[in-house]
């Protein structure tokens, strides 16, 4: 994998106990960005964490604080004295607030907001306006509107008075700050004379994305809109901000780690340190799910004690019936679930890669089944116990496949998310199913 | 999860034969960005995607065929008569054929780089010095530069000339092509003085990312530094480019999504649709490699054959006791795993994350451990079996935390990716450890 030998430097060092923790920190502090800081104090246990945190400066602890997980960042706020979180959210800007408002009550975030300059005031209200899952809610502020009557000269006075630094469209807006189109920057510096009216120039093709548009879907927009930033307009057509690729890098990590952490019962916002209680707890209820599950396997196993306790040879050869469809069963899924994420799966083609999988599974399905078949028969000696598992083996492959086109294509119809569930589901059928055909064909071919 | 209602929208379209699957590419063409047509096309089987290929206009093909996985452009390219490849890589540019080249025999690269223009070839020899791996093969040579003599008119000139539609930095570079630091664009407005020298107001404090950086330490790096971009240089300091917020973006995705598909021992190029038989031998290995933990798993059950022909009920729960450590430690190993992604878990603090897990995997054992031996008890009636169990539970979830942490730190010390073979191995260890210590127990106290 990668290395952040920087980082990993300071991971290592203040967990080596050679040198102070506290005066590794200081370097860490000089020679880190904010935002490694963040990860870094991520990566050590509480105490620790708490500790060096005093350590931060305090221009730089929000934009630290911000930069940290939920779950961590939770650690950290309620470790502080209710002097130093005062301290802390009355130095905060608008969007700070927003991006901290799930962690802090609603006293505090009143609290914050009081301090908040006029503009950052106003700012702030704009954005909580929209949902945590809107686009409206994270715009980028820093944008340059004009009037459509301006000349070249507003405009490249405006650009002056806005400092600000990543600019690629200049907007025009009406009096009531509705969206007219945009100018772009290589426009204004193709032409020379100050005092020609911009009218001509207004591109109006851009269209503007509207702030409650979802996150991912915003950030599809813009990915698949091939310019670097998108204007994001209010349901009245008003200009609230932009959607630019930072934004929606953001949003793609955290989306792809959220279907990562999914997998395993995981929240994205899961901290690497948590008070054993609170950790044992959020994964408890996975645990409580997949013991269902294993149960309803252990069940089905126990219909066919009667030729378990004749041919041992079936309990001992149960792992590699479930293991062949569960694994198999997971690559179909993990395919159809990234290709479910990107709308390049649906109900309408689930056919059409149901026969695809059904080709793949039959090939590997019956070239597998015949190299266990051999084993199987070396190992006990019994050419029925080797069909027996062959054929259960391929059977439960063509399920597998079947079943992992179909059970997450439901899922997202269903409007449940099929990274979080699927593999769940899909186990359990092909652990069910396979212990079925194969003690099951047990039962009659042998005993 | 998100919608995607335009692409899956077409997507259901050709595939419901409502309407001529032709038809309905026609208006897919008019309505979706190239981007998005590469989407569509990947979500067609093979003969479908290559009739729909010969509907998109000679001017767009080379940026869709850019858009789709390298599975789905091979399957593209194999089906094309040499007439329209030529055709097709006749009217390549230079950062295209660095994308496809992958995908080309060396013959038709060069077919490719001969129609280049010569200023396309320098860009495609300047690239192509560099690994696939390294940022400055991908860079973006949408720069400006200006030498540090230049006067603020001598600026606004070079942009005027470059056409460069996003712009954050003007790059200064001495005569050699060295990189001597760069202007905000921001200082640029705010000086109305067209004779005034540059030189006071170049920022030579951002550092150049290294050409031959790897790509997500690149991507990395211009995360923490808060830019928008960053200049890349070669071994020499000669400016060979940047690395946008829209680079990042891609690395970022592609290594996200690595990840995920490791996991099922998937690439990430990996298609929807491919040759039956080629996707078959993809997956093939993957599933050699479990069956062979599968049969391991098999041995040691195969150790306790004769407790298992005298007690079924240890057959029968055998998968419970599998599940639970699975799981658990499955747990463990995603947030590891993350973490080492991020390079905030190093060998140095694995210990103190031990500890933690332990914490957690102690209160979880506990607390499954007494249900399941309750449940057991009920439904075996015995008191024994119902210890036993709860002891192969708890004693699986410890060891599943202890390895959900050692085995990921271990492999990426040995320099193994652990998403891919992390779940493999914890999955091994805790089988193998699960029925050792269940049968093992049922051994000892029930024979």
């Amino acid at each position: 994998m990668v290395k952040h030998e920087e980082l990993e430097g300071y991971v290592s060092q203040i967990h080596s106990a050679e040198q102070s923790p506290a005066d590794i920190f200081v370097q860490a502090i000089e020679h880190l960005e904010p935002s490694e800081l963040s990860l870094l104090l991520e990566a050590l246990p509480i105490d620790e964490r708490c500790q060096r945190w005093m350590q931060i400066p305090e221009e730089l602890k929000a934009q630290v604080l911000v930069g940290m997980r939920y779950q961590a960042r939770d650690v950290v706020i309620s470790f502080l004295s209710s002097e130093s979180l005062n301290m802390l959210l009355t130095g905060l800007d608008a969007e700070s607030l927003i991006e901290l408002s799930d962690n802090l009550t609603d006293d505090l975030i009143n609290t914050a907001f009081r301090s908040l300059s006029l503009k950052e005031k106003e700012l702030y209200r704009d954005a909580s306006r929209f949902d945590p899952t809107a686009i409206g809610r994270y715009v980028d502020h820093q944008i340059i509107t004009v009037p459509p009557n301006s000349k070249l000269k507003d405009v490249m006075l405006a650009i002056r008075r806005s400092g600000v630094e990543f600019i690629d469209h200049i907007y025009v807006v009406d009096r009531l700050g509705m969206y007219i189109g945009l100018l772009n920057l290589s426009y204004i510096f193709s032409e020379t004379d100050e005092k020609t009216f911009i009218r001509g120039m207004i591109d109006s093709q851009v269209q503007a994305v509207k702030a409650d548009t979802l996150l991912m879907e915003a950030a599809d927009e813009l990915e698949h809109s091939g310019l670097d930033s998108l204007p994001v307009v209010d349901e009245y057509n008003r200009l609230v901000g932009r959607i630019t690729q930072r934004t929606a890098l953001w949003i793609q990590k955290e989306a792809l780690e959220s279907r990562l952490m999914a997998q395993a019962g995981l929240k994205e916002s899961a901290d690497l340190f948590v008070p054993v209680w609170r950790g044992a707890s959020s994964r408890a209820v996975w645990l409580g799910i997949n013991l269902l599950t294993a149960f309803l396997a252990s069940w089905t196993i126990g219909l066919f004690e009667s030729v378990l306790s004749q041919v041992v040879a079936l309990a001992v050869l149960m792992p590699v019936v479930a293991s062949m469809g569960g694994i198999s069963g997971t690559q179909t899924l993990t395919l159809i679930i990234r290709g479910i994420a990107t709308g390049q799966v649906t109900f309408a083609n689930a056919l059409a890669l149901a026969k695809q999988e059904l080709g793949i599974a039959v090939i590997n399905g019956v070239g597998w089944s015949v190299l266990i078949a051999v084993i199987t028969y070396y190992w006990f000696g019994s050419l029925v116990i080797g069909v027996t598992i062959a054929i259960a083996v391929l059977l439960n492959i063509v399920i597998a496949a079947l079943s992992g086109v179909y059970i997450p294509v439901v899922l997202d119809r269903l409007k449940i998310d099929p990274a979080l569930s699927g593999a769940v589901i899909l186990t359990t059928v092909t652990d069910v199913f396979g212990f079925l055909t194969f003690l099951g064909l047990g039962t009659l071919w042998l005993v």
